[in-house]
């Protein structure tokens, strides 16, 4: 028995099957990118003009002998959340969770009973609550949201994200993302692109619990803020969040954010209303060829259809201009085969 | 022959061989892991006690078997600009920067021929220019550094690096980068640190130029800001960089800072001065084993010396609070074999 002409095949399988396992590990660091090579790496997603034109842009930019080529420090992409990674109706999450949290501290303040804001949210009274406009909302925030260090607030969501269930939908608000969303991430994170969250949702709301949900860590999810203090509080250091609004990511802030913080200009960016078509126009500006995307909630059904009038995620003027420019539309009803988790049957 | 028998060492190895070869692509994606273990990490440092405290910190840090081991997501490392990864005498380089763009601007602003601050620019007055206070040096600053996009000012800074050269050393400014510092960075992304520079310099101003110096991308990149605006420009958008103060990332805005950002507490923390102090403070309330390092300015021949009575990198409160808590202070004379990426010899 020749013994090196028995090993030499084994060795080969062995080789091949090392650097295969390595270069997987090296994208991903888990199985899901052969997976995502070998099938479908966007299967909630109808065979729609949408997803190819997603597929044929990333397939472009990761290809080295493409002029289109894309260094993998310059995949940046930027996705809004509420409406376009998980659901933003009848009413932005973070808004039921302040109520909630009004209803929670109500026992402390007996004026809420007789005033507003406080009154219509104790009430569930929604119409009220909205007709307080900016400043009754501010309000609500401010109350429910300021007070406590940034490590007891963080332990205040992720209870609260535990039992609190959506007015309609009956079902945790963690359980309303998007699945196709979802795998788009990971198709990019797949073809190397950084991920990031920015929302106008506050900051520090998100990180409490959809790090895992969308797979990206806290250091690329930005928002809205509080202001926030220091107090070394005798060697046992707290970061105090007080009543006052820092910054609001949401139109122009979205790209000055953006700026601030990732200092790159995105190559890929993904919204649903007009509050991010600053950045899907920074986005546009990229010298790098670019892929602006927006989802428009036209499933009355499954999810709910809203665009030009709608008072929460309004897409009007956005809408115009992707037209106009030819930026990709989703097209909820048409080309997604299911919008939430759970109705994945497996 | 038992050919199982055989094959079973083989395989023994070539499966150990893997595991290693894949944990190391896993690792960093480079052949560095390796040489690191191999040899000296830290081979500009002396076998001093701070390089055994580093090097225990992160070998046991990073051990799966400790009680101290922290996940990688949790591993992330801050560490401060100015006088910590590069010099800051006889002025903070940023202030040449202002100074020598103060100049080539002087030709639109004849006024400055006799208006202080901006006199003593002109003429390389420096003790006139630091009298002017901060509000002189705020003049100055706004003068240099706003008033253009973002996309301008970086090429601006780009420029100036490639010619400027240091009024004493009589090297470019980029040149004056601490070797041991850099061996360091280097060795905790070896082990899977985050590394984050968290500096009261501007953010614009560091980005331009030291992420390949200090092989830290932008995103990682944190600092002092100029206020912005967005401007769509009929469709050729512009982030414009105008006069006043965004965010002061020095003292309390360290910490701020990086919650803000990063949304997570450090695990290391390395600085200088006393503006560090409420950094180093809020790394030694992590929960997980954590790491405070000072460099003290010891060397009056190779570098400077300084600390308790600087105008510039002061260091009196933090030396105490390192030596009361037994923080890790780096004696430059003695611990740092070479100081500049200059001095080495190949």
């Amino acid at each position: 028995m020749n013994f090196k002409n028995v090993l030499k095949p084994i060795f080969s399988v062995i080789i091949i099957t090392t650097l295969f396992n390595c270069q997987e590990v090296k994208e991903k660091g888990t199985q899901e990118v052969a997976k995502a090579e070998a099938i479908d790496p966007l299967p909630s997603w109808n065979d729609s003009a949408s997803k190819e034109a997603i597929m044929s842009y990333v397939s472009d930019v990761t290809n080295t002998e493409s002029q289109n080529f894309i260094p993998i420090a310059d995949r940046i992409s930027t996705f809004d959340n509420d409406g376009n990674l998980w659901s933003e109706q009848p009413a932005y999450f973070q808004l039921f969770f302040a109520i909630d949290r009004v209803k929670e501290l109500a026992s402390e303040h007996p004026e809420w009973q007789t005033e507003q804001p406080f009154k219509a949210a104790l009430e569930d009274d929604m119409e009220t609550l909205m007709k307080s406009g900016e400043h009754g909302l501010l309000q609500l925030v401010m109350a429910s949201h300021a007070g406590s260090s940034t490590e007891e607030f963080d332990a205040i969501i992720k209870d609260w994200i535990k039992t609190a269930v959506h007015p309609t939908k009956k079902v945790g608000y963690d359980k309303l993302v998007y699945q196709p969303m979802l795998e788009l991430l990971q198709y990019l994170r797949a073809n190397d692109f950084k991920t990031y969250v920015v929302s106008g949702g506050g900051v520090d709301f998100m990180r409490a619990f959809v790090s895992p949900i969308y797979d990206i860590p806290a250091e690329q999810i930005i928002g809205s803020r509080i202001k926030t203090e220091f107090d070394y509080n005798d060697g046992n250091p707290k970061i105090i969040r007080t009543a006052g609004i820092d910054f609001i990511d949401d139109k122009d802030g979205k790209p000055l954010n953006i700026q601030k913080i990732i200092g790159k200009k995105p190559v890929f960016a993904s919204g649903n209303s007009d509050g991010d078509l600053p950045m899907l126009q920074w986005t546009a500006s990229n010298t790098h060829k670019n892929f602006m995307l927006y989802l428009h909630h036209t499933d009355v059904v499954r999810e709910w259809a809203y665009d030009r009038d709608s008072h929460i995620g309004k897409l009007d003027k956005g809408l115009d201009q992707a037209n106009k420019d030819g930026w990709t539309v989703i097209d909820m009803e048409k080309d997604w085969k299911v919008i939430f988790p759970f109705e994945l049957t497996n």
